[in-house]
């Protein structure tokens, strides 16, 4: 359980690979293109190549003994194999455990993106010691991952945690999935650009972190549409603390990097729709881990199998 | 693990108690009011009384071996105490396990009782053979219990599956909580009531299951409020079905002798609100036990201590 193992995050554009020592610390780092295109056999090449680079700076008579890596959902954690992500068209269906596993001659893991970032926060970042927490990613969607009794709470499919389309306000603003007053509307980084550009009716082109930005330098509209999308993030954990009965959450993702202005309209929401006790109890944090969780989550999650 | 159990319901004016035989039939019943003012040393009297009367009815040779008793929540399951039950100031801080075990010499178990329904429905009714589904009992408010991998989900303080308060719609419906919108404003009992009389714009005294009868009997503005209903729970259901992955969902409580009236309007609702295939997966179904569930669920649980 103790020696070197790599954790790798497999995004839509980029893959982001870590070498992680037997104190969980994050040695050596390698950075390649997913390019889906090339099919998945280019792309196993691909990270069999950087393991090798990660693995030449190993200390002498050191050696990987396992990789985990995560990709966005849905994931069939079972099999191993990734089924119809959406942001990944050219690796539907692709048994990428296996055909790593031959490729490396290591046991491999294969983990859903935010579950993976989330037992990385619950290890060694914001949910350290908590035997309960939720973490939720808010960028390009939102989704949560469910920390029960110190593991991962996953359903029926694997597939806890998708909140992104959870209804705040039925008559709300409409959604791309057709639905109105989903969550993602107002807290995800496009969510938030749109809203602005919305809200300020001219043409802009910045991401959430551009009105983050703006709201920081005191835009009065780019500061209520912060404020919009930290009470949209309160009303969620609310519904979340109600139903699960858990009171830490770990925020990550772009929209975590907005920090106070959107956790602190948060956490004045919870409260206000928590009924009795839950709502003092709750607390909402932001990630300590960033785009780290997912590496040093995969790499725990591999360490497991050795 | 096979013999003569009981199961009691405690509930705020009246108790239920049901003698279950080795193959999980209630073979007697009894009722007592609940008399709280009357003081906790009084109740467990009634409660040993009535157990008397229900052993007097066992064939030769047989006795009781275990008990199992549910009550309105907030219930600590691990110490056996009431906490502080708003529908029970008389029990407050009660050690009704430990009481109950004193007085009558055989294991006691105390649960919250929508966890007890659940347990009752997932083993003997309407989730039988399912190894994920979430109870919800509509009556004089709304909550839920989990069932996840064949077990209650409890949470961090026995406390998941608290969705009356889940807000639907942020503009909405006042409700007694200080918020708008919250799923018991539409599905409770007095929720449906109170909506019936304010759109009739009449003074109406009857409860939620009068104005189910209304709109069978086809009366529009009934036959609307129930559609609101069952949308309401379509809308909480979609809410659970993304968050936790589970796919059954059991009606129980007194809304649910609406049957269709909420059931149909809930079904249509739940894909459009979840994303993806999980609205096509999701089933809810009317309880099968009714009020038997609770006393089922609590002599299932007082049976494996034994």
């Amino acid at each position: 359980m103790g020696g070197w193992v790599i954790g790798v995050d497999l995004g839509g554009t980029k893959t982001e690979l870590g070498l992680v020592s037997p104190g969980d610390e994050i040695a050596a780092r390698r950075r390649i293109p997913t390019q889906q295109a090339e099919g998945p056999q280019a792309l196993v090449r691909r990270i069999v190549e950087a393991v090798a680079g990660l693995a030449a700076e190993l200390p002498p008579g050191e050696r990987v003994s396992a990789l985990g890596i995560c990709t966005p959902g849905p994931v069939d954690h079972r099999t191993g194999a990734l089924i119809d992500p959406p942001n990944l068209p050219g690796l539907h269906h692709t048994p990428l455990r296996d055909l790593l596993a031959e490729a490396l001659g290591v046991p491999v893991s294969l983990e859903h993106d935010a579950k993976a970032a989330a037992l990385g926060e619950h290890r060694f970042g914001a949910g350290r010691g908590a035997d309960h927490m939720v973490y939720i990613v808010a960028g390009t969607g939102v989704g949560a991952a469910i920390i029960a009794e110190g593991r991962l709470f996953r359903g029926q499919h694997n597939a806890a945690g998708e909140i992104g389309h959870m209804t705040l306000d039925r008559h709300g603003e409409l959604c791309t999935c057709g639905a109105r007053g989903c969550v993602q509307t107002y807290l995800s980084g496009p969510g938030i650009a749109g809203r602005y550009q919305k809200a300020a009716g001219t043409a802009f082109n910045g991401t959430g972190e551009d009105v983050a930005r703006l709201a920081g330098a005191g835009d009065p509209l780019a500061a209520r549409v912060m404020q919009e999308a930290g009470e949209a993030l309160g009303l969620a954990v609310a519904a979340m603390a109600g139903m699960l009965d858990v009171e830490l959450y770990v925020l990550g993702g772009s929209v975590a990097k907005a920090g106070s202005l959107v956790l602190e309209p948060a956490r004045r929401t919870v409260p206000q729709y928590c009924v009795g006790s839950v709502g003092k109890r709750v607390r909402i944090v932001a990630s300590t881990l960033a785009e780290d969780a997912a590496i040093l989550g995969c790499a725990w999650q591999a360490r497991q199998l050795t």
